[in-house]
This record gives structure tokens, C-alpha cells and sequence, in this order.
């Protein structure tokens, strides 16, 4: 029998997920899904992709005995208050990162989920491309030796809406969490202490959000190893996603996706396609491994390859690099 | 109203597209399916698809006035006669490639279909293929000027069951006809000679079915372009499909793809992957695209991207090919 | 004591050779320099690197009883006629390519040099250049296994002048010829026939001397495998020197070096360099590698690693080309 | 007339100089040369290259008026000294990296050099390599735009023995120097502030020595852009250069140079060759150029690529980021 979820949020992500659902996760049905703003574009929507159940209120999704699973897919500052409430409904969670900016709602919500011993998946897509999971594949079968050190380069095309801006929790919570999570999935240490610079070097005007569009976040781990993440906000050329661990033996490094592999030779220059524009075609498989995986996960009945704590950390790291960025100094990252 | 289509042949190919259909070309819908030998695999598989009519007979499916068109994925020997009826039936047909290898018998095809005045497109899927359609893009905006040179390579990883190569019409007709579909592609042009040479150095008891495993065949063109095309049954690094087109002001190349970006700088040397490894993965999307590609040309009533001359065309250029390589001499193509 | 070298013929590569010798191979004295048009320049040029006997007459560099060894670098009309008198003097030879277009005179200097018992190098500097060697030890090393298709793409950046086609022994002798050598050095295996198509597509005027510009030419080797060559003369990209070896094992790629290694990425492409402009810079250091090669055959009194019949096969491939070219006809390369 | 060069220091970096002038900048005389420890192996080499004179006393050559030149070789702590001398007798002066670990006796050199109007230029020679030069054009033309970040990485093949570690001033004063300089270089804008991580992963023992083996330090210009530059003593697939400058615009990235392009296809990878072993054939060409440059700044009457201030800031930022591992902050560098 099909497992039965709930879709809660119908934005980009949550219309993204349940259109993979159906078109390549065929043991799933995608029964319901509820957005707080439910028109006729988005009944439309749902019914081409057979998805017979649109409604207001998330809560008749969680009230509903023959959901087994849900994914959060609502604004960020819900998610906290979803998890609780669908974990004491005994359901299964997948839920967007991050799953908040308080780390005491986070404990909550993770508290809740303990005690209701459902599964927990954080939405850290980037876990499931091809490209870091080869390179996390190649670090435990031992092919670089111990890690020395991790390089992530992760740069968006286009800066958000200045509204985002305000409300996104800043550069580090809402851009370099990913990059933040990377680390964490490629090392299996974690962070100890970050020290952030950044500049509002693209549009000066987010500065009075104290934010930046352009950063250098330097890592410790505890395992001795040393990192450095660097951020922008705009690269003209694209979307650009690169990743780099060296260690005692050797050097992983991932170049970006390209759309095709032509090299054109012309009289002043060989040209060749930049990467791919953005993260809906960058990560377009992962997102579909992602809910597979989750899906595995409660079939086989075993813990998510993204667990709560994975939401948790980054969470911390990234509070420690805003605060570095502010104070100037290097700061000691939460221990939980 | 959403167009309905029947597949008749139910193997690897013809549940290949059934497959992409349901999950990624919603606006059609697959009726039914036929197929010589029906048993309780397919019955089943087809059912997981949500295929309702399976028959054991084709004529079902063409004598259904519910079909508008059909997908004609049975053995080749079945082409022409399929297509014929089909066509006097008044559906579309998209056919695999090829049609046949008596060009008699593919004239009569082709006729009936121009008599019904029904759309015809053939299965040269690598025409859809994102690198080569993007050489084929760079080539019509003028980026290389006119085109001077041609190469093609293209080896398979592993040589077909020796079954197969008694039956497939030969290298050149089973394998080399994409390559000779790809040339008339690219360059829009025609060829007019061939000169083949090939050996059995793979598996020397081909030679009994005076067959080769290695190829190398010059093309001249009608436009003064000069080709060459070379294969083999096995490259033991996977499935290598590259193109290059030199022309009066610039070189185009495709490479090929990879599963994923990562290289490992080790003690020895730098490691990266293999290119993909056969041709359901490598040309994967191409399979969806051309189906597409046909539906709209159904839809917007214009020439299908792929026709039934662009069917012909490789066969009889395949034909020179077996002809030059069993006398040693350059062939002339035969015109019609 | 140090070897003491004369050579004959001024021009760009007699030159060029002096200067690499007095720069880089400082256990030779360059003694003196022959040409037909002595005049202050050349004057000039000799004493700026030290050398101090300019001659007119190239018997007095064959009759200086200091001389050990000679270079022929005069016109490729002279080549054979200036073997036979070094070799009856006892001097070693390194004799730039080809040794002369008529066979018969070929042999007659060969016999010459196997009585005289001197040492005598052809001057196809590619086989010293560093990736086509690193691509010869891997084939020798047997990474690749049985050599099944061998690849070579061969363009100049600009078209010789029209004086030069008219005595240059058409493209096949004076371009192709070095390619010819490669697949020799590279499968260690001989050819046996070829088939060689070609136009005039850059300058149509050339045909009037019999001759093109474009041309692709298969070859058959006699341990099986095959081969193709595309050669053009006007690349507007530069100089494009590329080899594959494909074999029963893997397969070897060289690509064209580089000025450097820089990408730009921008808002459009990612740009990077195009190949090194011609085969002066090209082929750089293969100059100096092959004089250092002749002067340790003289030292340790070894066979040259390019013999004498590395000389004479090329010629008969590339007269073999150019009658097929003629006839349309695949040919049969001479024995000898 | 021919510039004539004194080299003070006969190690491996002097005698470098000291043959390329010889091969390859002919319109210089090394006419001697002096080190304090002078044996027969030095006189052996001297003579084989043509330098006459050989002297224990750098005096010797300072003092020598026919001298217009002198090349300081020698060890660190005798730079500022024999500057100081050198210009006083009116010589021009290229002097290796780093000028002293002291800036006063740094200031006090560079007081001597304004005082005698001499020309001075530090070996900080990769200012003058293909790759790095081709991003600075790039970026002087306006291709990337305004700077926002700069990444280097910087890794050798093999640590350098402990007695060198004692005494070499540490990583950031004898390894990264170079990619402060390089930083300078390229942005044609001053550090202002830098953060240092670092430990001591490949050999635990250089910790009693103050020192790390691999590390990471972040860059704030003066410009508004930031940087990272990471480092290790050992890189086992060798010497790793690479250069990253992303602006407003665009980005550049440089790769390392190869051994040769090929790559080779086998059953399980495609394998290219490592970056060149180490920097004597990684900069080779440099070592030439900066010569050539020192040279031209003398024979035009100019100010030298390389001035004393580019020998005294990175220098002073290296120190500064010595102090900030230290104390684990962040530190302004020392303005002058």
C-alpha cells in the first residue's frame, strides 16, 4: 500500500516537491495539501497533478488519519510550530531548512519529535547531489586520508528582493546555512569556531539590515582541520557551487554543472557554457533523492539521512558567524 | 482533450517511452500497449503505469478510433508494414530507427504515409540530444562559418550478443546509422560517397556474418564538406559519443557527459569519472524531448523535426558503407 | 673534448637550430654555417651567438676534417645530393624533413649513409615533442592495450603562401608527411594503404596545382588497426596538433597546449585560451630534444632514434595519398 | 655594451640566475660571482658556464667598478646588509625574498637604495609567470570589473627539512609570502587587517617551534574586497598554484600547469597528469622574465616591476598574520 503524505505550503519548494513526487516517486501519494492562501491558480495546479485535497488549514492535513507523512514547506517562521504539531500527530516529518532561527523553538520542535518517535528530515538538499556525494564517497573510503582542509565556493547569480533581505535572518542563515551543513556532511566533525568578513559590495543599501552580499567565513573543526567558505550574492556568470577537501593523501575538487559540453574555438577565444543558471536546475535530482531517501527512511525505519540535529548545527554555526561578523572577532560556536 | 497514443512493441524501448510519457508528458495519454508475446511481467508493469488495454495484437490498437497516434517500437522488420497500416488508419506514427533495410519496402512506407497525409517522425532521438543541439545551434547562427570538416566518434562499451549482430543489418546499419543521421543533421547537407574500412578485432567470429567491430568511414558531402566517422563494439571506459565540426571561422566540440564534476588529485594522478555508461542514461532526456518534440508537431500540424526522408537518408548511406567495405572501393550514395 | 657541428642552410630552422644549440646544448660547438646567400645579416646574426666561419659553399663545412657532424637544413632539393657527400666525408647527419620527394635519390643517400657507417637523423621533431612522447610510453607500456583506431588531427593557422604549394609536393608531402611519421612512431606498425579525400574549400586557386586544403585521409596499418587523419590548412584558431589512440585496453587523448591556464568567467561564456598560434612556439622545446637526441646517438654510438627509413616510408605514404587523391582509389603504399 | 652582473650567493637560487642569464639574456655578463663557502665543485660549475671570477668576499664584487649590477643571493639575513653596501658603491640591486624578517633593517636598506637613486627589485618572481600575468591584464582591462574577492591556494609538494622551519621565520614569512605579495599584485590594493588559522597536521613536532604546517588566512583590503589564502607543507600530488579573482563582472581562475595534456581512458578512470613537481619547473620561465624586466628597468632608466615597498609589505603582513595565529585575533597590519 501507497504511503500517504501531506503537503503543507504550497510555494515553489512545496509545489516543486509534490510535482517530483508524482512524476518519479510512484510508491507515494500526495493526498492533500494546504496553503493559508488557497486560489484558483493553485486549485488548478493541484488538480492537474491529481492532487484532489486543497486546503486553508494546515491542521487538516495533521488531523488526518490516513497521512502518514508531511512535508513542511511553510514559511520559516512555522516550522517549529508544524513539527510539534505533527509529531504529536504521530506523522512522519520532512521539513525545509531552516527550521528556525531561535535555537530554543529548534529544541522544541526537535524535543517533540524525540518523544513521538517519528522520523525527522531536514531539507538539506545538497547532501543528495551527485557531485558532493561522490566526494563524500571517495573521503570514507579513505581516498584523501585525514582532512586538512575544506573549501566551499557558493555563490548566487542574482541578489534576493530587498524584502527577503530583511527578513531571511541574513547572508549566513539564509544563504551560507547550506554551505554551513556542507562542511559538516563532507567532514563529519563539526565546527568549533568561525570568523566571518564580509562587505556590502553589490547593493550598500542592505547594510542598514546588517547584512552583506559578500563573505569569507574561516572554520575550525574539532578534528583539527581548518575551512574557508566565500559567498556572493551576484555572480554575472551564474550560479556557481564548488566544493574542495584536501587532505594527507589527496584533493577532492568539484567543478559546476554545465548545461552541455561544447567548446566552441573562435578566433579570439575558446568558449565554453557557463554553469547552470540556479538552484532549481543546479539540484533538480537531489531534490527528487532527497524525499526518496526520506521515504526509504520511514519504510525501512530507520533515522533520515538528515536528522534534527543536522537542522540544529548549522543554525548555530551560522549565529556564531553573524556575530563574528558584528564584533569583529572569531567566535566560539555553540556546543548542544 | 488530451491525445491519445498506443505502443505497439512493449520491449526495452517501447516501455521506455510508455514510462516517459506517464511521468514527464502529462498532456498525452497512453491507451494501450501491443505486443507479440504478452505474459504477466508485462501485464503487470503495465498496470504499475496506469496502462488499462493491453493487447497481443497490434490492429487493436490501429483499428481503435480513441487512438490518435501510435509509437511503432516492435522489431524492424515490422516497421514498414506497421507504418503502412497506420497511416491508412489515419494515426501519427512515431517509428524507431530504422524504418527497414529494403529501401523498397521503406519507399512504399513513406508513400502511404504522404497519401494519408498523417504526421511520420523516426527515432533519431540524438538529434535531441543537448550538446549535439547545441552545435547544430551554434552552426545555423553562423558561428563557424561554412562547415569544412566533420568527425564522429562513437563506440558502444560493450559489443551486442553475437544473436543480435546475425540480424542487425551490420555495423553500419545498426550503429553508424545514428552517426550518419547526425552528420545530415548538423551539416544540413547530403552525402554523396562513403568509403568504409573496418576489422574484427574485437571478436574475430563476426567476421562469418561479414560483420566488423572497428570502423572508420569518410563521407564527402554535397556541399564540398569532407567527414569521417569511426566506431567500435567496445571501448572499455564506457559509451564515447563525440562530435566536432571545423569550419571556415571557428571548431565546434562536444566532449562527453560525465555523471558527475568531481576529479581526485591522488599520489599518481589526477582521477576523474568515466564518461556515462550507455545509451538509456546518456541520451535520457533525448528520449523524452523527441517524443515531445513529436506530440507538439501533432498539436501545431507541422513537419515532424525528424521525417520519413530523414529515415531513408542513413540507410542508404549505410548501405554504401557495407557496399565499400566489402569491395574496398569509395561508393557513391544512391540519390532519390 | 667538445663535438663540433656545421650547418648548412641559413634559413628559419638552420637558425633556429644554431641558436637552440648554442642556448641549451652547451656540450656541441656550433664550428660554422653554410648558405647559398650569404649577407650582412646573416653576418650578424652568426657573430651575435658565436659563430665565427660563415660560408657561402657548404664543402667547406663537408671538407673541414674538424667537422663531426652536419645539419641540412638547406631546400629539400638538396637534402639527398648534401647526404651523400656528408656521408662520403664520415661526417653524422641530421637531416631536416623530407629527405627529397623522389624515392630513388632517397635510397641512393640511404646507401650512401649505410656505407659511410655515419649516424643520420631525420628532423621529425614531433616524436620528441612531450605529449605525444608520454602518449608513445603508455602505448608501449601497455596501458592501452592492442591499437585499434589511431587519430590525428592536423591544421595550420594560415595558409603557406602560393609560391610555396606550387613546389612544396602538395599538402600530403609537406604537411600531412609529419602525421604520416606519427603513426609510424605511434603504433611501431607500418601502413599499408590509404584513401585520401580532399578539396580546395579555403582557396580554390590551389587546385590549379593540383592540390587542397582540406583533406581527410584513412589509413590501414598491417597489424590491423586503422586510422584517420584531418588536416586543414587555415585554423582560425591557431594551431590545432591533437592525437588519439584508441585500443583494446583504453584510449589516449592529447589535447593542444596552451599559453596559459587562466578561465574568465563572464556574463556570457567562459572564455579561455586558444592553442599555442604556430609550431615554432608549438613544438619549442621538441627542437632542442631532438638535436640532444642526434648528438647522444653520435656519444654512445647508437642508431638515431628517427632513422634513415623513418625518412623514406612517410614520402611513400604521402605519394600514396596524393595518387589516391587523384584517382579517387584507395592505394597500396609501396614496399621497400 | 654589455651590462655586467656580479651574483653574491652561490646556492641553488644564485646559481639558477646565474645560468639563465648565460642560456637566454645574452646582453648581460655575469662577470662574477662570490659565496662564503667556495670550493672546487663551485669553481668546476662557475667555469663551465664562463664566469671567471670566483670569490669568498662579497666585497670583491661590490667593490669591483666594473660591476653595474649585482644579483643578492645569499642568505635572508645578510639581504639588507649587502643592499645597504651595494648601493652605497652605486650598484643596482636585485635582491631575493624576503629583504629581512626586521622591517627597521628593512627601512633602513630601503633608505640606502633612495639615497644612491640605484634600482633595486625583490625576486618575488611569480609575479612574472604566464598564468598570474594573464589574470592581472585581464583584471587591468576591466574584464572582471571591480574586486570583491581574491582566493589563492598555495600548497607544496614536500615540507622543507626542520632545520629550515627554525630558522626560515615560519610559513606566513617564507611560504605565504609569496601569495601576499601575489595578493598586492593582483589587486593593486594594500592588506589591511588578516586572521590566521593554522596547525600542525603532516608533522606535529614543528609546533615547538611556533610554527604550522597548514593554514588558512583571511585578507581585508583596503578597497573594500576580501580574500583567503590556504596553504600546506605537502600536497602529495605536488606543487598546487592556483589563483582566483572574482569582481563585479566576472571571474578568473587559473589552474596549474601540467606536464603534458594528455589524458588516457582506462577501465575504471580517466587519468591526467599531476600539476608540475615543484617551483623550479613550475616558474621556470619566470625566473627568465624577472631578470629580463631587472635588466630592462636599468638599461631604460625606470622604476623596477618589483619595488622595495612590494619587498616591505608582505613582510609586514606576514607578521601580522604570525601575530594574530598567535593570539587567536584578528590583526590590523603595520602601515608605513
Amino acid at each position: 500500500m501507497k504511503l500517504k503524505i501531506g503537503i503543507i505550503g504550497a510555494g515553489r519548494i512545496g509545489r516543486l516537491h509534490a510535482e517530483n513526487i508524482v512524476t518519479s516517486i510512484r510508491e507515494v501519494e500526495v493526498r492533500s495539501i494546504a496553503d493559508a492562501y488557497v486560489n484558483d491558480n493553485l486549485r488548478k495546479w493541484a488538480d492537474s497533478i491529481g492532487i484532489n485535497r486543497v486546503y486553508e488549514n494546515h491542521k487538516e492535513i495533521i488531523e488526518d488519519p490516513d497521512i502518514d507523512a508531511v512535508l513542511i514547506c511553510s514559511p520559516t517562521d512555522t516550522h517549529s510550530q508544524f513539527i510539534i504539531e505533527a509529531a504529536r500527530a504521530g506523522k512522519h516529518i520532512f521539513c525545509e531548512k531552516p527550521i528556525d532561527f531561535d535555537v530554543k523553538r529548534i529544541e522544541e520542535a526537535l524535543d517533540a519529535v524525540d518523544v513521538a518517535r517519528v522520523k525527522l528530515q531536514i531539507g538539506f538538499n545538497r547532501r543528495f547531489d551527485h557531485n558532493f556525494r561522490r566526494i563524500k564517497e571517495h573521503i570514507e573510503n579513505g581516498k584523501i586520508g585525514d582532512i586538512h582542509i575544506v573549501k566551499i565556493t557558493s555563490r548566487d547569480p542574482v541578489p534576493p528582493p530587498i524584502e527577503y533581505v530583511k527578513v531571511s535572518g541574513g547572508i549566513f542563515l539564509d544563504m551560507t546555512i547550506h554551505d554551513f551543513d556542507m562542511v559538516r556532511y563532507l567532514t563529519s566533525s563539526e565546527v568549533v569556531e568561525v570568523y566571518a568578513v564580509g562587505e556590502a559590495l553589490i547593493d550598500p543599501s542592505i547594510r542598514q539590515y546588517d547584512d552583506v552580499d559578500t563573505a569569507i567565513v574561516t572554520l575550525k573543526f574539532d578534528n583539527g582541520a581548518i575551512g574557508t567558505i566565500d559567498n556572493s550574492r551576484r555572480a554575472v556568470y551564474g550560479y556557481d557551487q564548488r566544493v574542495e577537501v584536501f587532505g594527507s593523501k589527496g584533493c577532492l575538487i568539484t567543478g559546476n554543472d554545465k548545461p552541455n559540453a561544447v567548446e566552441m574555438y573562435g578566433q579570439d577565444w575558446v568558449y565554453s557554457e557557463k554553469p547552470k543558471y540556479f538552484f532549481l536546475e543546479r539540484y533538480k535530482q537531489s531534490y527528487i533523492d532527497e524525499i526518496r531517501s526520506f521515504i526509504n527512511a520511514i519504510y525501512e525505519d530507520r533515522e533520515p539521512e538528515v536528522t534534527g540535529l543536522d537542522g540544529l548545527k548549522p543554525v548555530l554555526i551560522g549565529q556564531a558567524a553573524k556575530k563574528s561578523l558584528k564584533t569583529g572577532m572569531p567566535i566560539r560556536v555553540e556546543v548542544v
